[in-house]
Order: structure tokens, then C-alpha cells, then sequence
């Protein structure tokens, strides 16, 4: 193992960006699970593919709600993967760094458990929560490499 | 702090980065102020949460611009923070870091603004020039690892 | 060249990683084709811009086709990025490293191609084969940092 990793701030960042990537992979085999179960695709060849005859003229709910909750995962744990690695590189005391990396994880994972079951106000406590450590992180990494 | 980012091309990135991500997060920001403000939301529990009571029927145009200005960031500085990352690695001369990061983050800037304001040609420039300092990032970079 | 990059695990992903971005670029310039070829823009500063002067009132197949293959490319490229690096950081064995990655980006780029030729059981291939890659980093380097 590299050295980078033998350090338990960035072993912690790593644990927790690769337990949210899995948490996307689930959210992806959902979107394709309510588009089979639904029988909407997004293109002809897809419809032929699966032999469903009758092209959906309207987008599924589930299958909208499913793509909704991931396109969220996008702007929020992709842009997290660069900010917790370079704030783990600032070397940071590491019940902090424990703090900010598993309760961004834990709010995120709590905000798709909300956006998949429609319950508010949880997913929007759930996202703020993930959004403010995050901009604890950006700021405070932004302060060591100034 | 870790020695990669004692090093003055990494911390360059670093900080462009950074810079970039809370860029971002302001979109975000706007673009939850233009549902609120338009009473325009993605979800029946949101239009409950908020509530609105009149469910609109046509998608609002500020929310859509600041989705769209979002979507095109996802597109282009999610990638360039591998390519970045990795361009530093390289270690390659100062200026040279400089100018592609500074460029790359101030053009992404500039598109944003255009993107909002309904500027053109000038978001398509600011796109343009971006889009070309990443390809040299992308083909400098794949040259030293090859 | 920083010692990171002197790995050949760590050069292997950042060369595939890289190959991956120069393949969303050129999806990227193919939707912006799709969209001047057709005529269907984004916003109404596009049309003015393009001198288009009648509104497409239905997205053009084409253009959707792109932009959905993009989007596609950001819910697995962009995860793999931080996945892969730090699955190199584990030090693996550098016969396995290399058929992870070089596998992925093999299977992206037969998915883009798939997808935008509408080729169909050969997209769901693709796109299995790069996933089921991908579940294989997660779990073996979150084995490695437990």
C-alpha cells in the first residue's frame, strides 16, 4: 500500500467516497429496475430490446424520481471526491477529518433514502447537512493551501 | 501537510479547484432560490413542503438556465479535476500549471455568468476556451505518461 | 515526474483515466454538431447566435441521443476516477490493475458506440461489463482500506 493511504485521514476519505460510489451503483440498478418494471425506455432500440410493444408517451414517476435522486449524487459527491482528497493532503486532525467525511457520506446516503421515499422535509435537512460540511471543507482547505 | 501539496504546481491546482467547486455550489444555491421564487419544484412532496399549492405545468425558464449552466459543469470541470490532478503529477513547469489552471478556472467562470446572464457569442467563447486548454491538458499529460 | 506517477499501476489508470476524457470530449463536440446540423438549440440567445430563426418545438432524436450518452459517461467515468486512483494507491498487482482499467475504458468506449448507433443487445454489454468492473475495484479496495 502506498503511503498516501497508510495515512488514517485519507484512509477514512477513501472508505467513505467508495462506500457513496456503491450507494450510486445501487441507485443506477434501481433506475433500471422501475424502467423494466415500468416499461419505459428511452429509446426505440431499447423497447425492441425488451419487446415491449407500447412506447410510453409520458416520463415514469419512479423511473424520473430514481434519475432525479442520482443526478443529485452527481453534483454533490463527484465535486466531494476532489475537495476530501485535497483536504485530506492538508493533513487535518483526524476526528475532524472523521467528522466532515463520514456525516457528508452518512447525509448523502440519508438524502437518497429521502428522495426515493418522498419524505420532506428529510431530504432537504439531509442535503443541507451534506451541502454545509462541504463548504467547511472547501473553505478550510482553501485557508492551508492559500 | 502532505508533501504533494508542498509542491507549487499541485497547490495551484488545488486551489483553482477549490475555487471551481464553490463556484458550483453558488449554482446550486441559485438554482433552489429560482424554484422557490418561481414556486416551480421537481416533486409532489416539495410543492407540500413549500406550500405551493398550484402545481406548474411547464417547466420555469430561470430554473431551467441555472440546471443547464450546472449540467455543463458536471461535464467539464468534474473531468478536468482528474486531468488536473494528474497534469500536476507530471510536475511540469510553473508558468505553464499556472496558466492552464488560472485559464481553465476563470474561463469556467466566465461561461457561468454568460450562461446566466443569456450572454452570446460570449459563453461559447468562454466554453471554447476552456474546452482547448483541457484538450492541451489531456494531450501534454498523455504524451509524459505514455 | 512525481513518484506517484513513476508506479506503473498509477500511470496505467492515469493513461486510460485520460484516454476516457478525450472520449467524453468528442461526445461532447458531436452534440454541439448534432445541434447546429438540426437546428435545435438550448436557449433563445443559441438561436439568435446561430442565426436560426424557427424554434425547434420537440428536442431532435440525434442531439437527445449524444447528450444521453454523455450523461451515461458522468454517472460511471467520472465515479471510476476516484475508484481507480485509489485502487492504484492499494498497489495492486499490475496484471490485474491493467486488466481493470484498460477493461473499463474498453467497455466505455463500446458503450458510446453502441449508444449512438442505437445498437442494442451491444450497448447492455457494454455498459454490464464496465459496471460489473467497476463493483470489482469498489469491493477490493474497500477491502484493502478497511
Amino acid at each position: 500500500m502506498h503511503s498516501l493511504l497508510a495515512q488514517p485521514a485519507m484512509r477514512s476519505f477513501a472508505f467513505w467516497y467508495l462506500i457513496l460510489v456503491a450507494k450510486m451503483l445501487v441507485v443506477v440498478v434501481m433506475t433500471s429496475l422501475a424502467r423494466i418494471r415500468s416499461g419505459t425506455f428511452a429509446t426505440p432500440e431499447d423497447y425492441k430490446f425488451q419487446g415491449v410493444e407500447k412506447v410510453a408517451t409520458e416520463p415514469n414517476p419512479d423511473v424520473e424520481r430514481a434519475r432525479r435522486a442520482l443526478q443529485n449524487d452527481l453534483e454533490n459527491i463527484l465535486p466531494f471526491f476532489g475537495v476530501g482528497l485535497i483536504y485530506a493532503l492538508t493533513e487535518p486532525s483526524l476526528l475532524f477529518a472523521r467528522i466532515y467525511f463520514a456525516g457528508f457520506a452518512l447525509a448523502r446516503i440519508a438524502h437518497t433514502i429521502a428522495y426515493l421515499r418522498g419524505m420532506q422535509p428529510h431530504r432537504t435537512i439531509a442535503f443541507a447537512v451534506a451541502q454545509i460540511l462541504l463548504v467547511l471543507m472547501v473553505v478550510t482547505t482553501l485557508w492551508k493551501v492559500l
